[in-house]
């Protein structure tokens, strides 16, 4: 159907994965709504073209949400005030003016002071993504039976806000309103932490590889395989999300260092009950997890093929 | 072929994931070896047995390797030098006697001594498993395209390491020789530190779940999802491998918790570039992975379908 819940026209700022993904979906999803899509690099607003999954790209963010009535920033979080500072003039009146960002209280601060009263601002962030990055890397089904949250500023964000839950269903995804500065605290504990120490671990691996010549790539194992696959996740988005959820992060980060600092001296005092239990109690968390039907339970680590 | 390598008989001391998978890939390769198979408890003798990938159970290891040409230590790590204290003198001569543990000095250390002149120790280590255990959650194809490491005390292990090592490519998996102390390390950055920061991050979310009412589940995002995954693996197996792998692990994780300060610093101080610098280096390395052809290279973290 046309049009799906007012909004005619979609513009989609910053056109990487989840931009490109969204788009798919849309078309999957049958609705018939333009398109306009802008991106910073050249290159990428003719991929986005050649591609074919934005009926026209714009030289500009001003531009291209000349008429929307729905607005999504999709670049790094980073860049997200100054995008909101630049279109802010142009946005139609009655607009909905949403994100997809990892973090969302930094984005409300930087981007609401921007927007005309006559607009409304329902910040959200899907669940999902891959370790790729680009206009080439999204693909339709990337929300299919993952959580949206979307996080209006106060309260429960009116019309507008079950409008883009709405949308967001039509995407494929599951959808909850969150609190804003609570979302900060569960992403940095589910995502933002876990990545940031991935990171950590590939990048001391790294060092070592130069001392053991290759062997720590060719013998990765189970554990370390699964560490590089979060590592590699796009440098400019992550380290916008750490910049600015900074208090979140550190928080559990040091929670984490506590709890690491406990294990290691089980391990250097040969505390092997401390250790069994600790790892015991997180098999539960698990279980948990596949309970809520967030992940599969395949016996080769979740890989295609027994490789 | 029966009796591929001399082995007409193996016995296989454990019965778990890494045992039960090894029977299969035997079946699945034609040999005709007898198996013999036991376990310490009568529960888990009894599943192998219905499950079938097992001649015979025996009530005792000693029983078991009676006659056998290959014995295969399947155990956790901690338990092996109790085994090899028992079956040590009802080994039979000429006997090629191998392990499978995930640590290689502290087996040679513990085992060794038991074993009399007449047998052939070569303590080996295929780089394959899941998060899953037991008897029932082996499947064949476990080790297609994976290292399994031939890990001999002394030098190359001579005609008995080459014997094992292609018995070993029969199961599908690659082989290669590596030295104890350097597998032991390798070993550390490639699984054994990331194992225990992957339980260290679950156990913090799991004490903030009390806090946030199962949102930490419900919401597990990428990263986390992954982190419960390798979390989840056999607890008694991971004890023994930090009790025994003890200064390469804390060696590792000394160097990870100093890579990690860096990076909080950065957070905190607000320096972006250098988070930028880090998160591009890490990218390479996953690439490097890729190449060696130890990992697929799916749009969606790896999982089946676009959940």
């Amino acid at each position: 159907m046309s049009g799906a819940h007012g909004y005619e026209r979609v513009a989609l700022i910053g056109l990487g994965l989840i931009a490109s993904s969204m788009a798919r979906a849309m078309r999957r999803a049958g609705m018939g709504a333009e398109i306009v899509g802008h991106a910073r690099s050249e290159a990428t607003r003719e991929a986005a073209m050649r591609i074919g999954f934005v009926d026209r790209v714009t030289g500009t963010a001003a531009d291209a949400v000349e008429g929307a009535d729905l607005v999504v920033l999709a670049t790094p979080v980073g860049a997200m005030g100054a995008v909101a500072a630049e279109i802010g003039p142009r946005l139609k009146p009655g607009a909905t003016l949403t994100d997809v960002g990892s973090v969302k209280r930094a984005v409300i601060d930087a981007v609401g002071p921007h927007l005309p009263e006559s607009v409304h601002f329902v910040p959200a962030h899907p669940l999902a993504g891959t370790e790729h990055s680009g206009p080439g890397a999204g693909f339709a089904s990337l929300f299919d039976g993952r959580w949206c949250l979307i996080v209006p500023p106060d309260g429960d964000g009116g019309q507008a806000a079950a409008d883009l839950a709405a949308f967001w269903r039509r995407l494929g995804a599951k959808t909850d309103v969150m609190d804003p500065d609570h979302h900060d605290l569960v992403l940095a504990v589910t995502s933002h932490a876990p990545h940031l120490i991935a990171y950590t671990m590939v990048g001391v691996a790294d060092d070592l590889s130069r001392v053991t010549d290759g062997e720590v790539i060719e013998y990765s194992a189970a554990g370390f395989r699964d560490f590089t696959r979060i590592a590699a996740s796009d440098p400019t988005m992550w380290r916008d999300v750490f910049l600015t959820n900074r208090d979140a992060t550190l928080e559990i980060l040091g929670r984490f260092t506590e709890e690491l600092f406990a294990l290691q001296r089980a391990i250097r005092t040969g505390d092997g009950d401390l250790l069994h239990d600790y790892f015991s109690r997180t098999r539960a968390i698990r279980r948990g997890i596949l309970e809520a039907g967030q992940d599969i339970d395949a016996p080769d680590f979740g890989r295609a093929g027994g490789r």
